[in-house]
């Protein structure tokens, strides 16, 4: 039997379609025949212009929410730059995230976005604490929201605040007291989109420089948590607790059995 | 130009040859033609054996720690008996969970792991927060782990504690203070590679009712979170918190300008 060079190109087109979105094969099943895990090398990164990422981070927390803003503003520009693997990402499961998981309260949706990239494009656990830590100290320490929309979706002046932590549930509070805004309201979701926003720009900024040109930005975290580590972290004597977050962001008093009540951690807000 | 059915079927062979690792598209960029948001349709699931899935999870944990362990165990069987899109997820991303995200002790890697999964085969807003409340409550309120390794690393008594939080930090301290181990040692890895294949279980029983039979699992949360909530939550006057953790694993005391002292939330542990 012979066919026709229509019907050649036919059967081959066939073949071709079905995997066509997928032509440029994910990278990791390539290099790992089939195997995924912690050893397996990270997604590459490409630099990204900050500004960018924070508007489309702030369009796309209004589809999705935060977790889900921060993670697809990054993944969406290289997939559109360069298709696979990126175009295939599920990002629709990131809406998990939003209100610190299923609105619990927990980690920021925003940083959990923000961890999720770097542990994609980082892989040494080195690399991913380092980028991490430079995120997370970051959103504890600044007054946020700054970013202004280019088309915001409720215009509105911005009351800013600083979270003292990297959870969501008091992250909020601090906005609503400084605010006096109430929570769950139009405004509460406008000061959320703006952070995803702050966050992905910061994310993009860590990730330009962590992973392009291997420069450290050195932050510090806030003097208790070393002062509480001294005794109770994995270095100490007592090793009974784990832990990076701002102490007194919990911990805003102590019993009056503390040892130094002269070292108690302080309520940051 | 006429091909011999050789050829027809070499040229075929190669076009699916390059694409044959992922010859079942991956759904969401198919039924989507690139577009990935909340709308998309999530990952199809497929029943699993809660025990089956512990013991993987238990030994992935020693592989990538508990959010990679979590994650891993459920979509690896599905990769492995129905091949993509699960087999090309990037799993190796989730070790970035690893003691409430890269040790800050903010939400515990296993239940970020378990929203993660969820976030995957649940798409609707309400449908993954009924599976993560089921989750996480059973997580807050359960004596864990239980499991028993088949073939342990490490091979010990193990001690159990109620986390009372769905946070790192104050499961991992509840749990060193029960068992008087300290944080960071061979005998806290076994915990937590124990509470991970717990949790990993959890998961797909959760999955495995909620997706599959459409049967909910009702819980309930501790009943001071219904009790801050009437005068701190989203429907109540102030509106100034918004949580579904149990209250009192951090607010232990509240200042005596709380107006009702006799509802302060207690200490759980």
């Amino acid at each position: 039997m012979e066919w026709t060079r229509r019907e050649v190109f036919g059967a081959v087109g066939i073949a071709v379609g079905t995997c066509m979105l997928s032509s440029c094969m994910r990278q990791e099943t390539k290099t790992t025949q089939g195997k995924t895990g912690p050893d397996v090398a990270p997604w590459p990164y490409h630099e990204l212009d900050p500004q960018t990422t924070a508007e489309r981070a702030y369009l796309y927390h209004y589809e999705g929410h935060c977790m889900y803003g921060v993670f697809k503003s990054i993944i969406w520009q290289l997939a559109e730059r360069y298709g696979e693997p990126y175009r295939s990402f599920p990002c629709g499961m990131m809406t998990y995230g939003a209100g610190g998981v299923a609105s619990w309260g927990s980690l920021c949706g925003a940083l959990n976005g923000a961890a999720a990239v770097i542990g994609l494009f980082a892989s040494r656990k080195e690399q991913q604490a380092s980028l991490v830590n430079q995120v997370f100290l970051w959103y504890e320490q600044t007054e946020l929201p700054v970013h202004v929309p280019a088309q915001p979706k409720l215009d509105m002046e911005m009351p800013a605040s600083v979270a003292h932590s990297v959870l969501c549930h008091p992250s909020v509070g601090a906005w609503s007291k400084a605010s006096r805004y109430p929570v769950a309201g139009k405004e509460h979701m406008e000061r959320c989109a703006r952070l995803t926003a702050d966050t992905a720009r910061q994310t993009v900024i860590v990730l330009n420089e962590g992973l392009s040109v291997r420069v450290a930005r050195p932050m510090l975290a806030d003097e208790q948590v070393s002062q509480c580590n001294a005794c109770h972290g994995r270095d100490s004597e007592r090793r009974d607790a784990l832990a990076g977050m701002t102490c007194g962001s919990c911990h805003s008093s102590l019993s009056d059995k503390h040892p130094d009540v002269s070292i108690k951690p302080r309520k940051p807000l």
